[in-house]
């Protein structure tokens, strides 16, 4: 490893640069600098010297040949909606911003997939789809953009049916550190041509170049769609439920389960009125036949394990409630506790471990005496503390930090992983060499290889 | 890109340390030399100087050191059964044959998931699986290598419902040029920890590194198998009734088409008596309830594009004697031809442009005058010409590779790819700069960062 990289004066020789290219695409407004200087969660502001607003790949490129020419940082930013400090300006440079890019540039129905501009968001791609028949699964918590959606790696509600981004992005349009732009993958279904470039820039985190364009699979919308909800006793019992139908091999589109602290929070945000208790939520889609088949199931395991009333919803109304309240959990959770910040855990462990983890968690949330609800992707494996935290409380933090870190080497010891979905940012660096020992020196190559200056997101995924 | 590689002499110094570090695990032979230097494709034989069959990790390792030490090429071989000259020694060097490290290491069953060493091949890993309710369903129409289908990004019949070696490979190890042992991947169903190398290795054709061990995704037996066939009047029709399956979004297990020669030739070979007209395969995995209604769906759809005998068979020895024969079709066509190799086309496109491609392809075989059967995993727009050739007939493979090199571009221009599942090895090579443009020069900058000599499995992929 190199010197430890130092921030650099941004001079007003490079301020003129961006001026004269950007004119009032570029802004070095403090607030505009704050703005963009964090993510969602407890991890201080790191500002940008500046934020150039990007309008097609062309501008992304031309804004990194001079972040290039003068060796500054470049950080991408969509949404501004990651958890693990993704986008924050540790050593200063230029934030590009590509929430402007947020054009369907294609849909093609008869293929199932479409090409989108980086800074679209989630929610508004399945407007825009609504009426073709088609959607697009991946659902995490916040209205990401589909770029950064891609760059994280990210997943949601809907993986343990649809996969996560690694699966669904069949193509990229990456403009490389020196400007150059490329195009990954392609439309065919499958290919074995070459290494898989659009799966190493997945989950890249922006260090590695700045995806511009996406090409997605997109999925048809299911003829029925059949929700349901179901309480239990304890944990243990929800969580028996949840392997027993992964293992039998119900297809089941969604399977969250959301702890009795994360009910009362949301029956507050949401005015609903949820059995305060450790809660299955499920989702099936298919024929008619097929998802009541795939309830009827479902039910039968859920009552095996003592869930108390397996309720079905198939009301579009009803249902959107539901999944609106289920998405909005984090937002219901800092809701309740004003004035904390959630420090948000990620693990994920294989299903066979997951009940041993979640007790371990809830050991770790005691013994530190922190606030900390739960929901969990757990089909998957997947689940989420929402350690709330006083930022600017630094005992707090501290302690927080520490049922963070124990929940890790937990995951790791059980054969699973420090981030199933938000990505390593900074906020978990210390964390990869743990997971992937000598794996990390691969990667640390390839990043040389492809951004051999070290300009890109520094100090994200590899030190700087 | 350096000066092109020379062969070197293999010295009796090299010979030595080999035979000391290995005994009769090394082989100088010619028979066994030549029976490396070939897949079961048309390129000629390109012999290694040494083979060494390897018996763990560490044999792998401390072969690699060797050949690191005296800065030879080293060449990775399963089964032997790749299509692209993968596994021929352009520039000599020594062959790991891993076909000896054939052991399953642990099957998790609650998890779904089971770890393998890479010699194991897919037929062998079923069989071991039978009792425990799971199966692998990755399958190549060879009995390859678990490790050569990773290394190639195989597929097979039920890619369309269960994806590729790149959805089903959790993890690897990896030893890498140096003959560092590394792990990638993980138990978890999904992480997002850093960059994906585990996707980086598989389809790298042994060109970044040796896969030693392979983490691997299993599925629940489907409680219910139902296989199909229909005849059609014409390839169209069939193609036709295969994109509206897909676009209804029925979860096919498998859906393949096979031309009126093919048929003839595994009549002939699999003693059949199956209608001489192009047919599909189908296959329907669910509960005995889903799986009926998904063979029910489709059947009304084939009849709606003019099928002819829409035919169920749910006993198994049916179904497997059908499946056998689908399995059987390369080897019954080169039966159909004596004297005859196949020169085997890959081409995949979007299912909107499959007929299309298929129709160019009929035109290429007349205009070229060449006998060229067809079978396709129309399901992903994957479709395979055998084209038929005299290995010492110069001007008859002149014609096969006119036909081979127009269909790869007419692939292209329809949003295509040059390979779904062969890979590239040396034969498609020309390609790769055809179909990624400016990202082969990433993956060059990638194959130059972790393989800096350029031992790894050389002249395959990226020019050596």
């Amino acid at each position: 490893m190199g010197p430890k990289m130092q921030r650099k004066d941004f001079t007003n020789e490079m301020k003129a640069d961006f001026e004269n290219l950007f004119g009032n695409q570029v802004s070095f407004s403090d607030p505009v600098l704050i703005a963009h200087g964090n993510g969602e969660s407890y991890h201080p502001v790191a500002k940008p010297d500046a934020v150039v607003f990007t309008q097609s790949t062309e501008d992304v490129s031309n804004a990194m040949k001079l972040c290039d020419k003068h060796s500054i940082p470049v950080i991408p930013f969509g949404t501004g909606t990651s958890l693990e400090g993704h986008v924050n300006a540790l050593f200063g440079g230029v934030t590009i911003d590509v929430s402007g890019m947020d054009q369907i540039l294609e849909i093609n129905e008869e293929d199932l997939d479409c090409r989108v501009q980086a800074g679209l968001t989630r929610i508004r791609l399945n407007e825009e789809l609504r009426a073709t028949g088609l959607f697009f699964p991946i659902d995490p918590g916040a209205d990401a953009s589909i770029g950064g959606m891609a760059a994280t790696r990210a997943s949601g509600t809907n993986a343990v049916r649809y996969g996560t981004m690694k699966d669904v992005v069949l193509g990229l349009t990456i403009v490389k550190p020196d400007g150059e732009v490329i195009k990954t993958g392609g439309r065919a279904k499958k290919s074995s041509a070459g290494y898989d470039l659009t799966r190493l820039y997945v989950g890249s985190e922006g260090t590695l170049g700045i995806i511009t364009e996406i090409q997605l699979r997109l999925f048809g919308q299911p003829e029925a769609v059949t929700a349901a909800t179901c309480p239990f006793p304890d944990i243990s019992s929800a969580i028996n439920t949840a392997m027993l139908v992964v293992q039998s091999g119900i297809p089941v589109a969604r399977m969250e389960l959301v702890c009795e602290k994360s009910i009362a929070a949301v029956n507050k945000y949401s005015k609903l009125s949820l059995a305060e208790q450790p809660t299955l939520f499920f989702e099936f889609h298919g024929t008619p036949a097929w998802a009541k088949e795939q309830a009827e199931m479902v039910g039968e395991i859920a009552t095996e394990f003592g869930g108390e009333g397996f309720q079905w919803a198939t009301e579009l109304e009803v249902r959107n409630k539901l999944w609106a309240a289920r998405h909005s959990m984090y937002h219901a959770t800092r809701a309740a506790y004003p004035g904390c910040n959630g420090m948000t855990t990620d693990v994920c462990v294989p299903i066979s471990r997951l009940a041993e983890a979640m007790e371990q968690a809830a050991e770790l949330v005691e013994k530190h005496d922190v606030i900390a609800p739960i929901v969990g992707h757990v089909g998957d494996g997947n689940f989420h503390l929402a350690i709330m935290v006083d930022p600017d409380d630094e005992a707090h933090i501290k302690r927080a930090k520490a049922v963070s870190e124990s929940l890790v080497e937990n995951a790791l010891a059980l054969g699973g992983t420090c981030t199933g979905e938000h990505g390593i940012g900074y906020g978990k660096i210390g964390y990869l060499k743990a997971e992937h020992g000598g794996g990390v020196d691969v990667m640390a190559a390839v990043k040389a290889a492809l951004d051999p200056k070290g300009l890109m997101n520094p100090g994200k995924i590899i030190q700087a």
